[in-house]
């Protein structure tokens, strides 16, 4: 997901609890309460009170991009042995509370964090911070539950890539985009690689990356943060700390000099697609206004029916049945601008990325108007106000942001910086969607197999 | 260099000192013999007394695929640091004493090996191992020494690759194809992490790689057997035994699935170019018989004026000034095998890369006989023993082989492996030249930039 809608509006900071209201924007934003225990452990409260349920999240500041090399898939695949059971508490018991309590349950792997976390009423927090923190450090990994999960992922690879072109496109796409950097090794890990984890491999990560000092708790819901505080101390803070947080060793990405274009082709294809990625900076590796004049860029360019691309592609001209763009914003490393259309009927791929040129080429020649800017502003706004309505994305907003090194004043600013965006901010973001920055991707179907 | 350059030809191995003489081979080859010091060091001596000189060389068993992630350059970086003088010898020394000697030296960083060497007259064999032993172990390195020699490096890699879009285009091509294994990453390093190389790193590095369980040495010239083991016996075999080789962890290049094409457009670009990789197995990863194979048809394929694509491209169908094809056999990893073809005045290289897909259609369809089969073997195994005449090349064959997991058998047993190959050999070789498993690239002069 871009970060455009992943983003709660801007506020003015407080000391330790942060509360929208006198800044710039005219939204009631949520007011956030951050602290951190006294063994590292970072703790975040939004309170929610429309219902008597909380969410309750831990993040890991780790992801696939932290899996050493030749140990692809690591993170996801320890994200699954999470599930198997501590010395204190046997295989399936936590998952079975959650269900018997009427609650939901989920994790996920990303290429900079891996989360977990429960939605329960509201008077089982304690009950889920102590099961949370007991297998942060208490997980029990034996060969007969390491081996059979190990061919569970297999299968979810094989599922997921193996008998999809497009996802198969998708790797070779961000493999060819991420030569150096791990953002080209797919989450879910190479195949081959896959094969080849097992326990001592998934204990070496769990020592390395499951400590105190590289979570991130995030509870929002109908709770304070006074109540939040206590019950997180006699649960995760009780686990001792280990003196630092791990080190997250990640090369740089080399400037990337030279147009690159995959294709593939296969029997399976029903709609082709061409697509592209330009290497832009994130959130966290641009200047400052930098990745909001990219969100602005991506919405106006395309962001659903009334975007640039949207209108000429699909619209007047007829060649797509569909085209868009959108940003990454949220990311620890340097990240992806995407621009994709779907050719209509008769339309050939080429034909269509002409299309998709000549756009470009208009956008770089008569840039975007303060309107544009305005409107695209006032969308993305209003986009991540309505997304708050759901306690677990404000959750979600939080922890990732916190999880790349952000701050909950950040987040809280981000609608303020949105609005700041000016005219000429978008027009020095246009330098990014340079070709030489960018790999093409065309997926076909592949007529002589078929 | 293609292997088909590099390697001797065949004969019948004898238990520790190989001997050509029975084989099948007609050709009269080298007499090597291969022993190990107690400390683990190898040590190959080919005897070659046409005129009474030597040539020294240590090799070790680590290149820049080896540069742990995030440091590449190391090897390469190290190499230049072997010149630094060590706690015995001051900086200087050495190169000094070589070149007072009448002598020559010299040092190559590869993907899979590093290497050292000097040629001098016979008598002072015993010398060069004294001081090439001197600095596996007491190289010393001090911050006034090594941060010249980083810009140094910096400045050669700025002199070979920034200023020179056809080598900016390599790399592209190497990072497109391997998006994984190491051997994407240029042996001298990317810039932005050469620059960060510092002292530890050198350190870290050379105490990881340089021991005698990890280095070749090997000796072509006016010397026998006896005497080498000697003096190395007096010199290498007073390093103390480490317990074991360094670990080299090279990860797996995942199957390609998607073709991928890489375009360069550049001011500078005098003569456009149109290149091909495909991914292939080498002699260490490939099965009995396959790299051979390979040899043959990239020889027939591409080899010289005669070949088929010269013959199509350049002197029927006048597309083409000059087209060719290699195969690179000798990499420890999966390797790489090159079609490439330069246009002729006005023939576009969307044109040229046609001509060169429809004479790869015609060898798909059509073969190779019997003769073309016979006469590339015989230029190939010609080549290899002209080849020999060059003492440095005879050490290289032998060093390189062994850095690669190779044994002096299987050097000398090349000519008869590639008299063995049979048609259908070749055919089944031509399984590897699959679109899906290349990366093709475009150099062209950009006109507007001009």
């Amino acid at each position: 997901m871009a970060r455009s809608q992943l983003s709660p509006h801007s506020g003015a900071a407080q000391a330790s609890s942060v509360e929208a209201g006198e800044g710039r924007s005219a939204h009631a934003g949520p007011r956030v309460d951050h602290f951190r225990l006294e063994n590292g452990m970072d703790v975040v409260v939004i309170p929610d009170h429309r219902a008597p349920v909380v969410t309750h999240m831990v993040w890991y500041r780790n992801g696939s991009a932290d899996d050493p090399r030749g140990k692809s898939g690591i993170a996801h695949f320890l994200e699954h042995l999470m599930f198997k059971g501590t010395h204190a508490h046997k295989q399936g018991e936590f998952s079975h509370l959650v269900a018997e309590l009427g609650g939901q349950e989920n994790a996920f792997t990303s290429y900079d964090f891996t989360a977990y976390f429960q939605r329960v009423a509201r008077e089982h927090l304690g009950t889920m911070m102590e099961f949370e923190a007991d297998r942060m450090t208490g997980l029990n990994l034996t060969d007969e539950v390491v081996a059979p999960e190990r061919d569970v992922v297999m299968e979810e690879r094989r599922m997921r890539t193996e008998a999809d072109p497009a996802a198969q496109l998708d790797e070779a796409l961000n493999a060819a985009l991420y030569t150096h950097h791990a953002y080209g090794v797919p989450i879910i890990g190479w195949g081959h690689e896959i094969e080849t984890l097992d326990r001592q491999d998934a204990l070496d990560y769990y020592r390395r990356f499951y400590t105190p000092e590289n979570a991130i708790l995030v509870v929002a819901g109908d709770v304070e943060a006074p109540e939040v505080e206590m019950l997180a101390r006699q649960t995760y803070g009780k686990i001792p700390a280990r003196g630092e947080a791990p080190l997250r060793r990640r090369p740089r990405e080399p400037e990337p000099r030279a147009e690159r274009i995959v294709k593939l082709a296969d029997p399976k294809v029903e709609q082709p697609q061409f697509e592209r990625i330009y290497l832009v900076p994130s959130a966290h590796t641009g200047e400052k206004g930098e990745a909001e004049a990219l969100d602005i860029l991506a919405h106006h360019l395309g962001g659903g029916q009334t975007s640039l691309l949207f209108r000429r592609l699909v619209l007047e001209r007829k060649l797509a049945v569909s085209a868009g763009a959108y940003y990454y914003s949220d990311a620890l490393d340097d990240s992806r601008f995407y621009v994709y259309a779907l050719p209509a009927e008769g339309v050939s791929l080429e034909e269509l990325e002409r299309g998709v040129d000549e756009v470009l080429a208009e956008l770089q020649r008569d840039g975007v108007s303060r309107e544009d800017v305005e409107r695209a502003a006032t969308r993305l706004v209003a986009d991540a106000v309505y997304a708050q309505d759901s306690q677990a994305s404000l959750a979600r907003w939080f922890g990732s942001a916190l999880a790349n090194g952000g701050t909950v004043q950040e987040v809280l600013g981000w609608s303020a910086r949105i609005e700041a965006v000016a005219v000429e901010d978008v027009a020095k973001a246009l330098k990014w969607l340079n070709k030489r920055r960018a790999v093409s991707g065309f997926l076909l179907k592949d007529q002589a197999a078929a």
